[in-house]
């Protein structure tokens, strides 16, 4: 239904985008956010027709996509704010000291400026939140960024609609056309040309390890190498300790149930593996969590390559050496559905094959049995980085794992505490983004509005007169924000 | 003398480091301070002695060299001062909502936490500022990395003593021995352990474009890829506008003489390219710089390969097409020395012609002579990134030269107004890197505290109680530090 962009069109595409760039990053804060808060108000003014072709695209559900809407608009006004305000730039200002001996010291000022149109890939599991208008989109444009969107091939339809939102945004803002360009690539290549074009100055994914892994290499063999934030995925390890699992067992593995299965597990942040200590405990939840899956009703996956791979993916974790079947869901399930379903393998088993450390997208996890707390640590050394961690432990347990609360953390973009790491809250402090493989450069994020860190750069202005200098840094203050002048935070 | 590290010394250097990290990454701000200190004060305490070495090392004269040593010093304690201080971690924070509906939100907390052992390549041109405890170290220990510095083989014994001071402060401080390891190698192999070896998380360049690509190539390319931040210098171009030079001529020859030539050439800020319009005022200038070059002393350059690489690039610029040479010193040379050149091309020529926009590492610079204001654009258009670019106007120039400014911005980390691009200031509001391939990475900078944000990373706490959160993130803010909480900005 939609054709490919070709090479000529993916070439016009970057030089709007960079005939756009060279206009909007001297926009002022105010009017990208008049602009991103527009884009909200479009998506939303499509009303039911848009959730009902996500539908049809996804398989998800209604309340699950009209949710997700809310979160993608909630995230463009979330950026809009912060970029109204405009501290964010980090305005660092330190003045001359023309007496200073043995030579005098100049005026330097320095900001955060955007550097250049971003490529963003779409995520097949967030029609919305990750993608054509998404955390993404917003990040870049508020940082300053035209953006380049290429459409999920899964969801296309979704996609332009939430495209010409975004169009009809620019149009009652009058921002330049090319802040937005939208183009169709079902196979790799219009991903390869985008991400090789030297106009190109970043690139933002989510998606599979493999494609992250690809669009990274590609950016870093370019005459110019640029960076690319792919988030790809994680298993997400959850450690179960002693005292919780005795008092808490059924509590958690009610909890556990509904976070590996929910949207039939094709988040992100599913927990993947749940790592215990063998005992009446660890039973007790297995035997709650496989009670639970067993009334899991089956739904469709995305779509039918993300079915096969699931199934591929589970069998081979199931036909590993070792690895037992712990529960499956009793209810009937077709071709195209995800099947809720738990394993389980022993901490030595675990450590030996690394066949069970990769993500299993959909409905699925595997418990890791430790016989002791030496075992579980032996686990922890050898996990990948993560996404997430989570720890569940009582005051007593928490009072005895310093250490191992210490050894995780290394792992992971965010460590949480007796809860589930499903449910991504959009605010400043969440980090979702993590040590490799998480993403590819764990030193940043692509939720809350620190995901505008990743698309600008520090630019000084030494020995400027004031007048020429940007709003930001002039002497009196006009944009009233936040700066750091000679060491001092303030906005005087 | 020294001999080259082996692949069992490589790896146990890192195993040190890396069980240095486990230790110092919960080391508080004040600690690390004191430690940093501790290094400023022991490198002080090597008098003269050091000064010495580093003189028959490097061919720099004492007073610039005790004048480096100082500024080593000082940016220790900069840095110091801001991790003590310790608001620089970002702390940010988003309490809970429990009440919230359709789902309660969790407290989430955010800071920057270090990411493991910094491997750092010192730089011939800086013994002291840019080498063994230099720049790249000191951000790496207050951001709460360990550090492997690979001694730069043109001065291995400046390196190794001030190595020693590292180590007495590592003593005095009670701090864990991996804290800095120093390996000696003169060949790229020991540099290739060094990037490849799992325990490495980050890397720390000053050089030349061969080597530092050669090393983001190689991180690129790990089973875990890691971030280079390689400063691989720039031609800092300097852009002459019309009325300045009819006025004031004689001063920026005067003035850039002594920035081309000051310690031989030999900054990565040096001016190498000088771009103005054809006419009386530039001819004033071109032979009022002339006159000055021929008066500058020859010196010996760092090492005899630098000295043969300035002769070869040099010469390989001026047997160019069209390129004429302007002046050379009248002075006696050896065959150690810089020779103190400026030559001119026309601005079409420079744009046909790559070869001329290398940098040649030295005391020579290159004008280039534009017939009007769109070719001075064309030669914009046509620059890679830079650590600095310069313009000088007098205020009726600038008035004019907004759209100059603004495009010449782009190309630049550093913009400078009626001023010289050597002596880059140590202070917060600093940016000394660039755009691609002034730097891997023109998002950072590697002067001033803001180079501790190459080596750190978010990581969020959710759910966590207050006894085990970091000090940083504790709701009574026992630090006192500066932190976003619910989206504002406070100390309380």
């Amino acid at each position: 239904m939609f054709q490919d962009a070709n090479t000529t069109q993916i070439d016009q595409a970057m030089q709007r985008a960079y005939a756009a760039f060279l206009q909007y990053r001297h926009t002022s804060g105010k009017d990208k956010a008049a602009f991103i808060r527009a884009v909200a108000d479009e998506i939303e003014a499509l009303g039911e027709a848009v959730i009902e072709v996500a539908m049809r695209e996804t398989h998800l559900p209604a309340a699950r996509l009209t949710g997700e809407r809310g979160r993608t608009c909630f995230q463009l006004r979330n950026i809009a704010d912060v970029v109204a305000e405009g501290s964010w730039i980090e305005a660092t200002i330190d003045t001359a000291l023309p007496e200073r001996q043995p030579l005098p010291k100049p005026d330097i000022r320095n900001m955060l400026v955007p550097i250049g149109p971003v490529v963003v890939f779409g995520a097949s599991n967030f029609p919305f939140a990750y993608s054509t208008a998404g955390v993404d989109p917003a990040a870049a444009w508020g940082a300053g960024c035209p953006v380049v969107v290429k459409a999920h091939p899964a969801h296309p339809e979704t996609s332009e609609m939430v495209a010409n939102a975004v169009k009809k945004a620019i149009t009652k803002t009058g921002m330049p056309e090319g802040l937005f360009e939208h183009v169709h690539g079902a196979g790799f290549e219009v991903g390869k040309a985008l991400v090789l074009h030297p106009k190109t100055a970043a690139v933002g994914f989510t998606g599979s390890f493999a494609g992250g892994k690809a669009l990274f290499d590609l950016a870093a063999q370019r005459p110019v190498p640029i960076p690319v934030f792919a988030e790809m995925g994680s298993t997400n390890p959850v450690f179960l300790l002693e005292d919780a699992l005795e008092k808490e067992a059924d509590k958690y593995a009610k909890l556990y149930a509904g976070s590996i299965t929910g949207s039939m597990g094709q988040f992100c942040t599913k927990p993947g593996l749940i790592i215990g200590i063998e005992g009446q405990g660890l039973d007790t939840f297995s035997n709650a969590l496989a009670a639970e899956i067993r009334q899991i009703q089956p739904a469709a996956m995305l779509h039918s390559g993300i079915a096969k791979a699931f199934r591929t993916k589970r069998t081979d974790v199931l036909t590993q050496e070792s690895v037992a079947v712990e529960a499956e869901t009793s209810l009937a399930y077709g071709e195209e559905d995800g099947i809720p379903s738990v394993a389980s393998v022993t901490a030595a088993q675990f450590v030996a094959n690394p066949a069970l450390h990769q993500e299993v997208f959909g409905p699925f996890s595997l418990i890791v049995k430790c016989k002791n707390a030496g075992e579980m640590q032996e686990v922890i050394d050898h996990l990948e980085g993560q996404l997430t961690c989570t720890v569940i432990g009582t005051e007593q347990d928490l009072s005895k794992a310093v250490d191992l609360l210490s050894s995780i953390s290394l792992l992971c973009g965010r460590l949480i505490l007796n809860g589930v790491p499903t449910g991504v809250e959009v605010c400043a402090a969440m980090q979702h983004g993590g040590p490799y493989p998480a993403s590819t450069d764990g030193r940043f994020g692509s939720v809350g509005p620190h995901a505008m860190k990743r698309f600008v750069r520090p630019l000084a202005f030494q020995n400027f007169p004031n007048h020429l200098l940007p709003d930001e840094l002039k002497a009196e203050n006009p944009l009233v924000i936040w700066r750091m002048v000679n060491g001092n935070w303030g906005k005087d």
